[in-house]
């Protein structure tokens, strides 16, 4: 089988890269780290870096790839796909829905508004504690490993861990989760301990990524669950194809209409400043910027990937 | 320059297509026709057609296809684009936001709720009605005729007319667009006379047209904007790209976050039962089905898409 | 018959009454004079002038007495008196419900949100709206007089009039409450014609009045509909109860839970800066402050009707 | 000092309350016994009972008067009256504010909505939790004592407990009321644990009365938080004229304004069927009814408490 080659598809793309990696760390002062936990309050204002891998491994990136960051939201994305594979369709879709909500990605608006009160779709906080509830194991301990183990094999990067600090610190700041895990489990959506379940949401959200580790997740959803560099199949092509639908409609937080009108791939961003996307078929793509938007997405890789998407013309619509 | 034709990218379609609309039929009596308005109460509860055309203009087509029905809310992609090509991208995102809602179509808890209260989208209600406001012309009938003119070009079909009972039944029963319109004007973004306002809207959704025009229009939007029969280009590539992510991201009121896991095509549906969708860079499809399910799409038709996009693997995620 | 009388209730509160208002005048300046129409933010915001009556017609008085200011929200009291005398309450509470909001005067969000979606209370805009459709008359002509009439009639002056400029100010400025109109019309509250019911509407709010005139129609409140200088009743008790009712739960915006504790008297206020408020069973009180504080009530009424109120000790609680 | 007298107040008052408890009976059937814990689903749907007390002790009663029954929302008045005199208005207003919502007792939109996100009053469920974590104690064993002695006072009933099981099962039904309470830490309006404040509340919930306990709390209301069959001060004047306040405007849930038209008297009422009311500066009641009206109160209880009212023109307004 032969694969598109990341520079027959983008061509010049290492000179480009470096000239818009120049050009969008001016927008970084326009940002803001995320301070509402000590550590991500130290990711590093001025960094942005990006790495794009294609099916044989190649990769081309600029900017700072050396940058180590928790997955934080794009952990949504995985711990979705693994409780798909550990439950099915109905079962994850009776606890949370489809749907974008127009709100906050903690806001708690819907739940006490729409009947039946579930969250609207795995990608906000509510959604993801549910979908964190579904992950199997026969023990917490048990659950945390795999989870770990998944990330790992995605990344195919046996190194990834949990980072401690930030785990530690998002439990101390989680009174506004913990307040949504309450009123989820008041409602019926979350059967068991709330705080088993916000242990392995905080526990997902903290695993330690690079650019590179991003690159290779999103290259795993480019070729839709199976990893192109060693053949593996390592999540069915249908959750895949769910996943993808939920980073076009929600995975940009409430820029992600936006996203799809000026950047059009699939993508899930988080509060650490990273941005995970991808071409359909194509490659995998790691972002980081640790200066946020308004919307809370990094400011500078957001318009990384615009110019990107429009000079090659990459938008799936 | 060769197209993909139709039989090559679907074999066996027309068969498919038979059998899938006898096997969809059932679901009608499950779904309700529209009857706000008598006019749309009159649709046929148990009708169900679709027809699809490729770059060849050749067709494939099943069931209820001589039903004429008006565009109603599909009408409000090509108003959105017509609003583009009138203003630009600039103006017209000055009125209106890029974000899926979450709410109902006609709601107007987000006007209030969200600062600068600007509709969310183009194609919930209050947001088409502010797009409605932006189409340029020399006078209320000028307007008119350019709307006119613009739809009959998309569709390729010069005898496309408003359907005056449907309009005037519109007119009678809008109180809540009029509310809508008139908070809108309150803050700003309507600068206009409401009643005309609101006239280029129900006048634009309340062309008749049949389900060859949909598929028609499909096309033009499948190829992005180049009618791939005659040549022409009608609309800006960007200008489509933009419609296609509202079409993904919102087009099918709040089932577009489900429609896009399940058949993963842009589309758009309107409360007479119709929904324009497409395969990008290859085929324009249209369907009508009057008995809509409890989100305000054609329950038949929707079950129809979604036996298409998986039996032939058409999901853009 | 003997009724109290106002200096054997309220010793020494000449004296006072000049003292307060030279304080609460200092206030003034921290105030806005509500300004959305021009005839509004003509408004005096240095003035404070307040106008108490007793049974004997005995006035006391001081500050800025002269100052002719439109009823504005205050009517709202009195439209609904004329509607329950017209209706009876069984048909006036099928229109609008008895419950405070916890939203803003003119907000939307329960219409939508809380089935059957009729107005909470008749002290908001919307409510109000609803109200004035029900007063009665032959033609739209004949309901505006027996409006104005009722009024001159509750005021005991007959040269009470519609501010002719101030109503075609409020007509120019009405899109928000005309949406407010729209909506309850669509869910049915509303059964005529929207622009005759908003013509009563802001007719009866734009009734020019002095703060004699406040005190005197306080005075009729007080007294339980019965004027007790003239001996004449002209309410029915129970509906002057329901009415003083609505002005403890809901009279003063969103700051009325806060002016019964600090205050605890029945009060209506306005967005000209009009207070209408009474001493149950005693006294009538006018009040008129232009300047407004956050909630839109006088600031400097507010202040000075906190100590008369703390100084007697007033409250009904 | 010479107080009013029961029996000259109220006219054949024993025989009407005999006669109305028959007839309001007849409502219970109408109702449902809350049931979100088994404790409560125990009440006794048909039961109905009234004390009235006046400040020599004289009662009068109808019904079942020897049904055992927890406070729960009536307690809200008390803990804010100790919270009070522990605090003082400025820190007790700085947490909760003053004004009716217009949503549910256990609704968190407004905290989300309205900025800065303090609960509207203290007797919403995330008001009342505001209020219970400003209790004043050494250690929480003293803050639950000095609760309990409290409440002891007031109903100058030194038997009252606290009682287990109710307390016990409200514990493990509390998952809402626990999701208020991390919402409040979250924004800053709890300091302390979580579950220290959320032991406060549902132990001050879950004492047992009787209607004779109700009466007596109601009497000291009546005279102002003076005892005045003993003669002893145990609140300031200035509180109870604060809790009488709330009483009207937020005390009957959301048919607060409903019950100041129909009754005009300030009442709590409580999911265990119990209502506690007063005629001002004479006569303290107590009713219960465990079967609820759609709005939480006592179906049976509302109606009797309005035929008194009506009957001896009790009302306030």
């Amino acid at each position: 089988m032969s694969y598109i080659k990341l520079h027959d598809r983008l061509p010049n793309i290492e000179h480009n890269l470096q000239m818009w990696v120049e050009q969008c760390k001016q927008q970084c002062h326009g940002g803001k780290v995320a301070s509402y936990i000590p550590e991500l309050a130290k990711g590093n204002k001025q960094a942005l870096g990006i790495v794009m891998m294609d099916a044989y491994g190649e990769q081309c990136s600029a900017g700072d790839i050396q940058t180590v960051f928790t997955l934080q939201s794009i952990s949504k994305v995985f711990s979705l796909l693994l409780a798909l594979m550990d439950n099915g369709e109905e079962i994850v879709f009776h606890k949370v829905g489809m749907e974008p909500t127009g709100d906050s990605f903690n806001s708690m608006l819907k739940l006490e508004l729409v009947q039946p009160g579930i969250p609207f779709n795995p990608l906000i906080n509510a959604g993801a504690i549910a979908v964190s509830s579904l992950i199997q194991g026969s023990s917490q301990k048990h659950k945390l490993e795999r989870v770990l183990q998944f990330f790992r094999k995605c990344a195919h990067n046996d190194s990834l861990q949990f980072n401690e600090q930030v785990y530690q610190s998002e439990l101390h700041s989680a009174d506004l989760n913990r307040s949504m895990a309450y009123f989820l489990k008041d409602n019926g959506v979350l059967e068991h301990s709330v705080d088993d379940v916000l242990d392995i949401y905080f526990r997902h959200c903290s695993i330690d990524v690079s650019v590179k580790d991003l690159a290779r997740m999103g290259l795993l959803l480019a070729y839709n669950g199976t990893d192109p560099i060693t053949g593996e199949q390592l999540i069915p092509k249908r959750y895949v194809q769910i996943a993808k639908s939920f980073m076009v409609t929600c995975g940009m937080y409430n820029a992600s209409g936006q996203f799809a009108i000026q950047v059009g791939l699939p993508a899930k961003s988080g509060v650490s400043g990273g941005i995970l996307t991808l071409i359909p078929g194509a490659i995998g793509i790691g972002v980081v910027g640790p200066a946020l938007n308004s919307k809370g997405n990094s400011i500078a890789g957001v318009e990384l990937l615009e110019k990107l998407s429009n000079a090659y013309d990459l938008s799936m619509f």
